[in-house]
């Protein structure tokens, strides 16, 4: 059992300047720490709330915003697909190729993602139950690949609320792969702020340390340095200058829970 | 306000053969009863929970067929797209784009559908809160487009569940857009089978008749001469043979309704 | 197949004065509309969100109140106990003892309100599916009590709401006792107010259409001459002098329902 | 901060003989490991799901046994009281005396509690936001009481179904009162076996370590040496032989929690 990766990253990605200043950082954080990291960063938001929700540099500048971080920092890289035909240039790019969780259902794009032969992350639907999962794995499965990663992200709770479920984690490593926590996904209020989506940036480290303390192979963290001015999430990011000392004290919760495996 | 429309068919296409004969049996009922009628069928179902569910005759055959219903029926025809490639050739044939629940998020799928032109049905996403349906709203009318339908199909309910909330009708209805009932969809039970969706169909008359009390535009139901045998969404199907009589008792619920609307 | 009962009266008794007021405005619109009538208040809120809530008058002094209102305006009564010591000078009065819905699995208070051979409406629990309720039934038969009715008021969704699912009105009736609809409590938003409840008001006529259509033997409706003034429950209470036409309009609603029953 | 308390006992008691044996091995255990100890066990189950469910052995009976537990142990005890009438009697032999779940609204039995002076424990009701809870503490303040504990065991998420929610924690303890996680209750699946209660055993270590990691004053377990032979709560409860090892590794987080406590 390796140590905890941290996936993280801003929400979307603003400039190659911006993503290396904080894939720096984060990666600094890490190596001190013993922590592996994945650099993520979405080229896209295609699924705002509103119509004037800022989007994102689009595929082609963002991909070399993402390569110069691969190449500069020296880091994985991950982002998230939207269509099918995004799938096999992210892949010549990225290493992690990320489905959204309200895409989780649509069948080619999953059979697409899993055809590249990347790492594919899925995050679990808000509208899924952990188990509903093993489904959505044999889909990729049927690709030949076998690199998945499962993302807990919170499940619908009434109206414009979402809950982590903390038996998603086990239930989810039944299926045999790794399994991920998203600390700031899972604190969102879907829309709640009318034309966006607010959240609970301080909830973030309690689901955070819930989940690798149960033991979970990464912890996924959306960071800003502003997370107020973020073009979008701002409310469920922590500030990068937290980071460190947050991924610090998950390092020693880590320790301790791969020493001391549940099982279920 | 106009008598009830009824937007009705199999889940999937299967034939021209029997896609008429579904139309056909539809419209004769409807026109006893004096109720509108559109004809809806699948030429592809995107997100089936299982990789082995059947997807249907794929979006140049599927059109064929709704092109033929159309033509041969003389009824007016829907049918959901799941692409941005899908929607203008969709367009061509068909009166109706439906958006699917899982998809109404998607800015550039509901853009592109918009901007054909043609009627647009969304369906609020599971994820959902009624009132989140304004922003769907404005990502449409910023097309030029305001020929809009929005569909009330079910919201998460804990796990594998789905709830019909019916104050979600008139919550939609404060946009200005006609109202759709789903009664079919929302009885569905997601992934509750394992590898497929149950279903409760003995409830969808229950839905149907309380919405249409309440005053909607339209009630969505899926029919199939055999449910058991239909290659999906069976469990929540009505029989076809059912159709005729529960037509029938709509449309008295819908008099009386449309001559005493409810002020919210 | 009986006219539709309706259950309705001020959340808590303010004086005699008030509550023959209320019984008297109701029962006349009851009888005009060809409606049954049962005249409901309680004399004690003992499960306030508060402290500070007000609480009513008490049982002894409440008693006499709804004694003066069934011999003075001729109707019968029904008031909720929530404790075993209330339920034998309560039937001394009332015709119809009500559980409260928290207090729906307390089997002490439901077995000591079946022994008096009172009617026992019990509120299914926020936190209870619809089907549960035959234990609940069954606790009560074992006292030889077999006049029961079932009251759907809503079920936990998420934080500080409910969702009324019109399926729970069928499922209920599977017991072979008749089903009443709270179209008033089914609105309510618990605690959405900090130290007291909200409501929306506004959807009560809408739940309370929507269930007599489906068919059921009765409506619960809370109502207040001036509901913001009153000592609880005032937002979701339905003001006084639109109760008339309210109930003018189920009763229509009835008349088609029981004509056209739906078969589950 | 002082390290964790376990609250742990039978669902319900049985003799003293059987009460005894229980806390005996949990005391053991207990302070082997460092953990302070409070032995739980019910007098009464009075909310059974089904009027044929076991009840226990009474109030007079079941104080015995507790009182000999007290006495022949030397461990701190614990009951729940469902009447206002047994708060006296119980605060005699007991020293916390806990509000059930489904009761914690009830005002004068939360009045009642607090004025025996003991230490009350209140379990959020299934239908309670977190943040309701101020509510509840509000009522036990105004007796003067402030020896306060406050218990998450999970919340109403669809039908026969609950989630916790680990915000819950953090939220609860904003009161300023130390918190406590129950982390056998909250894996209930109430009436999802018609007639009684299901559980999900395997994940009350999940809920139990999520809690201690973020943070809590004490775990609350209900345990039995054959859980499936209890009278009740059997398929949530955790085997007796296993709590020693579940009681070293929580200590284990708690030292780190408590050394490293999250601010929120």
């Amino acid at each position: 059992d390796c140590p905890l990766t941290l996936i993280a990253g801003p929400c979307q990605l603003q400039s190659a300047d911006h993503a290396q200043m904080i894939a720096g950082r984060l990666k600094e954080a890490c190596d001190a720490a013993g922590a592996q990291f994945i650099f993520k960063a979405s080229f896209d938001k295609a699924n705002r709330t509103s119509i004037s929700g800022k989007r994102g540099p689009g595929m082609d500048e963002g991909l070399l915003m993402l390569e110069s971080v691969k190449r500069d920092i020296g880091v994985p890289v991950l982002t998230d697909v939207h269509e099918i035909a995004q799938c096999a240039p992210v892949a010549k790019i990225c290493d992690v190729l990320q489905i959204p969780a309200l895409l989780c259902r649509q069948t080619d794009l999953i059979l697409a993602a899993g055809e590249t032969g990347a790492v594919i992350n899925v995050k679990k639907g808000q509208f899924l139950a952990p188990w509903d999962m093993a489904n959505v794995v044999q889909k990729i499965e049927s690709t030949g690949n076998r690199r998945i990663l499962l993302t807990e992200r919170g499940t619908s709770f009434g109206y414009n609320a979402l809950v982590a479920d903390m038996r998603a984690l086990p239930q989810m490593a039944q299926t045999g792969y790794p399994v991920v926590m998203d600390a700031t996904h899972s604190v969102q209020q879907p829309a709640a702020l009318g034309g966006s989506t607010g959240g609970q940036r301080e909830f973030a480290p309690v689901m955070a340390r819930a989940a690798v303390a149960i033991g979970v192979a990464a912890v996924f963290i959306e960071t800003h340095e502003v997370p107020d001015n973020a073009p979008s999430d701002g409310p469920n990011m922590i500030p990068l200058d937290q980071m460190s000392a947050l991924i610090d004290s998950l390092m020693k919760f880590d320790a301790l829970a791969k020493a001391d495996p549940i099982q279920v």
